[in-house]
């Protein structure tokens, strides 16, 4: 094993510690975050710190950078109280990329790189269509963390959709069907294969792999 | 494509819910997360909430879940200030699967399913020796979230033990030479196959796929 200390870690130059430290975390979703300014912009851009915070009220966090830049995201949500979480599957994911270039506030992600736009009737925010596993999200509480300027965005899923054959009966969503794409670092990208569903964990006796 | 309103979410029972919540957010890392108690015992629990807050300071965060049972990876590393997030590879998704198991406080995970304790010099929280990327984590900030009664933990990463081969130069880690597992929900698991990593994306062109 090797083994990279604080004082290493201090030393990197910074693309290799933002490489390195994007990279920590392991497996990570990504998917395009949507969103529509006040007078009509919209704007897509790829998150991979999406996290579950609670089954009920169903909430779901992700972070926002303290990007030097204008944060778009982070200022349409806010202005409008809403966003979209669209997972990407290997058809979508260039584009998806393409989506994390810096774009100015007046061009849409969407019209750059050619994803389609879809809206659900009295939901502000732009869904991607050509998604097959998309969400709507309403504005819950925004979370400063002084520490390093970033903000903790909480949201309530109001609107799932996904394919028919994905959803089953027992609430278990079928990633590998789906071709859900994983990532790590700002620039991997994976598919999922099944290692198998186990039951419910009990002290006394270990797991078993579910039929 | 089906669709899922809030009133489908808010109608569903509570396995179900909590199934279909676990999720959403798509592919998740897993990991267990190493802590000894003030007294000496160590924990061994899984966590699918892992999420990079920063980079300089390198900063990562997981979500500690309001349950009605102690929490014991909580009061520990609030106690002694230190963790370990051990990733997991397919020969020891079981073992840690099992550790989700609701064991007594007086009871490591260690010893309940055969993991392996390692001890670095100085360090108070037990590393898992079977893991093939390990990390050391610091406390920064506890983060309560009153809306529903979990805790974000935000930790800075201190130490990383990983196989020679898997870290590059540039500070990429090869997630999949390391056989590193992604989660969905608290019970399914996978193994990751490279889709490719893109070039850095500018708005005049699109993405390629590095070498």
């Amino acid at each position: 094993m090797k083994t990279i200390t604080a004082a290493d870690i201090a030393a990197m130059d910074k693309l290799t510690r933002v490489q390195f430290a994007t990279s920590l975390p392991g497996a990570k979703p990504v998917a395009l975050i949507g969103t529509r300014s006040a007078d009509g912009l919209t704007n897509l851009a790829p998150f991979s710190s999406i996290v579950h915070f609670g089954s009920n009220p169903l909430i779901l966090g992700m972070v926002s950078r303290p990007d030097a830049v204008e944060r778009h995201t982070l200022s349409n949500l806010e202005a409008t109280g809403v966003w979209t979480i669209n997972h990407l599957h290997p058809d979508i994911v260039m584009a998806g990329h393409h989506c994390s270039a810096r774009y100015p506030r007046e061009t849409s992600e969407f019209a750059a790189t050619g994803l389609t736009e879809h809206f659900e009737e009295g939901f502000h925010a732009p869904f991607v269509a050509e998604s097959r596993f998309r969400l709507g999200m309403e504005l819950v509480e925004l979370i400063d963390i002084p520490l390093n300027g970033t903000t903790l965005i909480l949201g309530k899923v109001v609107l799932v959709q996904i394919e028919e054959t994905a959803l089953a009966e027992d609430g278990s969503i079928d990633l590998v069907g789906l071709e859900t794409v994983a990532s790590t670092a700002l620039d991997t990208y994976f598919g999922l294969t099944p290692l198998g569903r186990l039951s419910y964990a009990k002290p006394d006796r270990p797991p078993t792999r579910l039929p």
